[in-house]
């Protein structure tokens, strides 16, 4: 379990260290662009998961951790120690990034660009897509298993690039928390929370009725 | 057979959702670019196919459910079925954009930037090269079939970079019909059917060259 | 040998369309920028060696089959017709886009940005780069060879990146002579014939050092 | 050896022509963007490792060639003879742009775009995580091995994409070295040694940690 603990931490941290990061740099020097955001995020979770999969199963995300709970892949216990596990790994990351660049922007906290209801709308279907290609490509008997990682990056990426703009493509409660936490813009952070939560679990729903 | 459906349903309304959504958000925002429209498409598909590949054979496009029907692969109970499911999937993608963004453009209707007969061809080619690479790459005996999602997504993704400003590189009569009823942009819509199918189907013939 | 013709044919019309399309559409509208047409030129090479490489082998290209020549792996009857094919399906190409959209630049044609002993180097170094690319992870026989596509399309996008405003980064003389001679800029023609060619048979030989 | 050796000079070489090349290509003509550069080096990376890594293991970076001595999988000998090869390479790929090119700004030297301080941090974590992905998935025992290219490559674009605009994003000390030593921009090498090193021998620290 300890190792599991380990891939879990390294993991959300480097995801944020990487994936707000990217929004800070860009804040700073407009070199990314929001394409170049976008790219980081999916890259950072398609290595992520070839380098953490076959140890914890690459979550790095407690929405992700929640369906599986809700599905029976993962037991109670298991599924609190990785999301507490995650959201300290986020939290270490934004922190490092405070120390590195001070207070640039929110930290690259998630943010609706519209109404809350257009970003809640948004960060349920991001999720609930993301969490179906997690499932059908990753755990589907059938499923070319180790192509996962590519299929669920390029799911982080084109979702980050498509829907960055409205709602900050969150997709993940530990991403939000951390620059949340750490910058003090906490306004929005239950949307980010319960909306991403509840799409991942709907497709965990979802998914059932494909699959028996 | 229902979990082809809903299989099928999910990827039509999700490549719809993240590809228009994409030509939407870059409308609103500016931040995507072309770059980053053709980048969502190519993507979503190739997610789509690692997702559902092995649940439905992954069409989401009537023009390549025909070319399927074509060589007989497919019966044409199936084929019909899939095609009605794949619009509505694609309709009800666009009917979300319509309620989340409001009217934007023409919700991401494809639509000739030049002369129609300009557009014409290219959607035939376009489509043309798709089937075929779907065919060789996901059907053909001695291919590397897993590689397939990232050889027809990346068809999609380069096919959509050098021609979306020339005919929206749409090579999906359900790409085409959902934000064309939804918007009421319909002046072209015969092409986008007409030309894409055309051009999956002389593919699937050119192929059984090929082959036998 | 007839369908190996019509890969080869088909395969290298397509990378013409595509590619040099790309140039002139960006050309046309400025939406792709160079980032845009060297992400093309990747993605086409990728998605054809998933779709004929085990058709004809993928060449599309006389440097690379002159380089298959020398090492024996193909013999002097099979080469001349894969070169003759692959630069007629290069015209055709080239013919098509003249038909489609006019007179716009040179189709693509490559020419040497600064001075033409630049332009030579560069294309020495790209093909050798990419011939070696070629022959070490698709003939060496330790290679993931199902993985070819990606590292060769990677290389190709990677060069067009880098090198493409510096010489064109042709790395293929059809690729060079479709638009020379449909458009009639044939004054660097030669430089982009002897060149790749010379890149290629080059990295052939350095091959045969690593792998004996 | 010898094969190894041949190898290792030639991905070292290809890698720093291509990518400071691309520094050096978007400091004349400003059309590669810093994401052309960020790709230019993820993708040469990737096709690297397909190309050498069963020949010589595919390090080209003597920071990667330390960790894998720490953790003796590599003698001291092989070790010290690849850091020579990597730094050899590195040297004549920065020659031969400065031949091709003249000096232009200081041929890609990565140098602190802030504090040195910040820089050292960045460079520190970016080899702890490339590293820390290289051993997780090209060597861990349950690993997908074959996915390694695209892992270790996305890794590096990913890392080039946010932090370059930070310290340059070298993770690489040859990578530096060649470029610093044939303009003469020595003033922040060390850092650039010491840095990219020390992250990488703690990624191998804490890989032992999770793997045993």
């Amino acid at each position: 379990m300890r190792k599991k603990w380990i891939a879990e931490f390294i993991g959300s941290y480097f995801l944020v260290f990487a994936g707000t990061g990217a929004v800070i740099v860009n804040t700073l020097t407009s070199s990314l662009t929001h394409i170049g955001v976008a790219i980081t995020f999916g890259l950072v979770v398609m290595a992520l998961i070839y380098a953490f999969g076959h140890v914890s199963g690459a979550h790095f995300n407690p929405a992700v951790t929640l369906a599986f709970l809700f599905l029976r892949q993962i037991d109670a216990r298991t599924a609190l120690s990785f999301v507490v596990t995650q959201c300290l790994g986020a939290v270490a990351a934004s922190l490092t990034l405070l120390y590195m660049f001070g207070h640039v922007g929110s930290l690259g906290a998630t943010m609706p660009a519209g109404s809350w209801q257009q970003s809640a709308v948004m960060e349920f279907i991001l999720t609930f897509a993301l969490m179906l290609v997690i499932l059908a490509s990753a755990v589907h008997a059938k499923a070319s298993k180790s192509f996962a990682g590519i299929a669920i990056g390029g799911t982080v990426a084109l979702e980050a690039m498509f829907a960055g703009p409205v709602s900050g493509a969150s997709m993940n409660p530990a991403r939000s928390l951390g620059p949340a936490l750490v910058s003090g813009s906490l306004s929005y952070l239950w949307l980010y929370i319960v909306c991403t939560t509840a799409g991942a679990i709907v497709a965990a729903y979802v998914y059932n009725l494909l699959h028996e």
